[in-house]
C-alpha cells in the first residue's frame, strides 16, 4: 500500500440541511460525519409571496454554497425541512397554513432550477425525529416517536430505524390526536384535539382568558404587550405563579394522554418530546409527565414510561434535512 | 427439459394454523396457497388449568396432524394465535386475562416438546391483521391497520408490509386509547379508554342499565337470562330497539374517534374492522363510522375515510398463524 502526500484522499462531499420554519430558516453546512462545520440564517418573511420565500431559502443555502467552495468542499444535495402537508416525492408543498399564500407550491423544482442541485424536501417534523432517532436523544434506537410541542403539536415517527411518512405522507399527525370529547378545536378544526389543550397557543389563550377575569399572574403586563414566549412560561413557572401553573399543569395532563396513546398504539423505544415549550420548561414538564403516563400504559413497567428531552436542540431540523438528503441521493445511485 | 409421471414433484410443505380463543380453539390445515385444507376444533376450557387447555390445543392440532398424514402431506410447523401479552421470541405468554392461571406460560417449549415440531405463538389481533393485509380486505397493500371489536377491542399494525410488534412485542392495544377524560375504564385499569366505551361487554352494560332503569326494550327478556350477543344486538337495531339504536350510536361515535386517531397517526392505507360485533352489525355500522371519521382526520379527503370490513371471519386469526409460522420458519432457515 502507497500513500501519495500530493494528492489527498478527495473530501466526502457534504450536503446543506435547511430548516424553513414559520419566522426563521436555518441552513447548515454538514459533512459526513454529520456535523454542522458552517450555519447561515435568514427571516423567512412569512406573509410575502412564495417565491419571495424562496429567494430567502436560496440566499442562505447559497451563503452555504459559497463557503463550501471556499473550503473546497463538494456539494452532493440539499435537504429541506418544512411545515404543513406536502408531498416529498414531487417536492411540492401543498399547504402551508402559517405562510401566506402556500398552496401547492412546487419547492423542489423551483429550488433545482436555480441552484443545479438535487433538493430533498420533508415535513420538519419528521425530520426533527429522524435526526433524534439517528443522531440525538434516540441515538441507534430502531422504534422512536418524535413529538415537539411547539405554537402547536406536530409528530414523527421512525419506524425500524427508517422515517415512517405513511401511506399518503401524512403520518405523524399526533397534534390532531382526540384526546377529549368537544372543547377547543386544533389548527385543522378538530375539537379535543391534543394541540388545542397543550400547545403553545392553546395555553397562551388560556392565561390571557384567566388573567382578563382578574386572576393576578406574574404575566399580567407582559401579556397586554406581546405574546406568551416559551421563555416567559419558564419565568412564571420558577415563581409559581398562580395562573401559569394551573394552565401548565392541565396541559401536561392532556399532554400525558397523548403519550400513553402513542406508547400503547406503536410501543416504541421512546418518545423524544422537543420544541419550544420543551426546550423551555422540559426539567420542570418531563418527571411530571413521565409520572402521568405510566399508569395508563399497559403491558410494562408503570412506572417508567419511556419519555426523553430531544438533544439536538435548534439543530435538530436541519440535521434531519441533511440525512434526509442524504439518503435519498445514495438511494437513487 | 423431461417429465417423469411416476416421481410427481413433491408437495409443498403445509403448516398448521391455531386460533385460540377465550371459548373455542380452531386449528386448520394450510397449504402453501394459503388456503385452510382441513379444520379441526374444541372448548378451550378457559377455567381449567393452563396443563388442560394446552392438552385441548395439543388434540386440535393432532386431528390436523392425523390428517395431513392420511394426504401424504408433509407438516413444517405450528403458529399459535393466542390473547394477551406474549414474548413471542421465547415463546411465552406472559398473561391471559381471560384464561385461569395463564400467567408466564411456556406455550412454545411445552407443544414442541410433545409435538417434534417449531411453534411459533403470537397475539391474535396481530395475526388477524397480518392475515387481513396479506389475504382479505386489505390484500397487498403495504401499511394496515386492524381493529377487532369483540368483548374489548384489540388491534394489530401492518407495516411496510410487515407486522410490526413494537419494541416490547405490545404495539396495537388500541383498545386502551384514551378517547375522553374520565368514564369508564378498560380491562386494564385505564380511564376513558376505547374498549371501555365501545366494545361489546361496555355495550352490554350500558343497554342492561337502561332497562334496569324501565326503559322499554326488545331484550327486556334476553338479558334476564344470557348475556348480550353480538347476533341478539343485530336484532335489537333491525327493529330499531328505542334502547339499543342511541346505544349503539355513542359506541359508535366513540369508536370513530378511536378511528380517526388511528388515521392521523398512522396514515395507514387502510383500517381493517373486524371482530364479532362488526360482523353482526357491520352493513348498520360502516357506513355511519365513516360518515363520522371523515371530518375528524386531516390532511386527506374528509368525505372518504379509509375503513373497510374484515373479510376472513372465523378464519383470520388461524390464517394469521399459519402465514406467521411460515415467516419464522423461512427466516430461520
Amino acid at each position: 500500500m502507497t500513500t501519495d502526500m500530493d494528492h489527498p484522499a478527495p473530501r466526502l462531499p457534504v450536503v446543506v440541511g435547511v430548516d424553513m420554519g414559520a419566522t426563521k430558516i436555518l441552513a447548515g453546512l454538514v459533512d459526513a460525519d454529520n456535523q454542522v462545520v458552517f450555519r447561515s440564517k435568514g427571516k423567512t418573511g412569512g406573509e410575502r409571496t412564495p417565491k419571495d420565500v424562496l429567494g430567502r431559502i436560496l440566499a442562505v443555502v447559497q451563503a452555504c454554497l459559497n463557503e463550501a467552495l471556499a473550503r473546497s468542499l463538494s456539494v452532493a444535495g440539499v435537504g429541506v425541512g418544512l411545515p404543513g402537508p406536502l408531498d416529498s416525492d414531487a417536492g411540492i408543498v401543498l399547504e402551508a397554513p402559517n405562510l401566506s399564500g402556500w398552496r401547492n407550491v412546487p419547492v423542489k423544482a423551483e429550488l433545482e432550477g436555480v441552484l443545479g442541485l438535487s433538493v430533498h424536501i420533508e415535513n420538519d417534523a419528521n425530520l426533527g425525529t429522524l435526526a433524534e432517532a439517528r443522531l440525538g436523544a434516540a441515538r441507534g434506537l430502531p422504534n422512536v416517536v418524535g413529538v415537539f410541542v411547539g405554537s402547536g403539536i406536530g409528530g414523527g415517527l421512525v419506524i425500524n430505524g427508517d422515517l415512517y411518512r405513511g401511506s399518503h405522507n401524512i403520518a405523524g399527525e399526533v397534534g390532531h390526536m382526540l384526546i377529549r370529547k368537544g372543547g377547543k378545536k386544533s389548527g385543522a378544526g378538530i375539537p379535543g384535539a391534543l394541540e388545542a389543550n397543550a400547545g403553545r397557543i392553546a395555553i397562551e389563550s388560556k392565561i390571557k382568558k384567566r388573567i382578563r377575569a382578574g386572576q393576578k399572574s406574574y404575566l399580567e403586563e407582559a401579556v397586554k404587550k406581546r405574546r406568551i414566549t416559551s421563555g416567559l412560561l419558564r419565568e412564571a413557572i420558577l415563581v409559581n405563579d398562580p395562573v401559569v401553573t394551573p394552565v401548565m399543569e392541565s396541559a401536561i395532563n392532556h399532554l400525558a394522554r397523548g403519550l400513553a396513546n402513542l406508547i400503547n398504539i406503536l410501543d416504541p423505544d421512546v418518545i423524544v418530546l422537543g420544541g419550544g415549550v420543551v426546550e423551555a420548561l422540559g426539567d420542570w414538564m418531563l418527571p411530571r409527565l413521565v409520572k402521568k403516563v405510566g399508569p395508563l400504559t399497559v403491558g410494562r413497567n408503570k412506572k417508567d414510561a419511556p419519555i426523553v428531552p430531544a438533544q439536538l436542540g435548534d439543530d435538530a431540523i436541519l440535521l434531519g434535512a441533511a440525512l434526509w438528503a442524504r439518503q435519498r441521493l445514495e438511494r437513487a445511485t
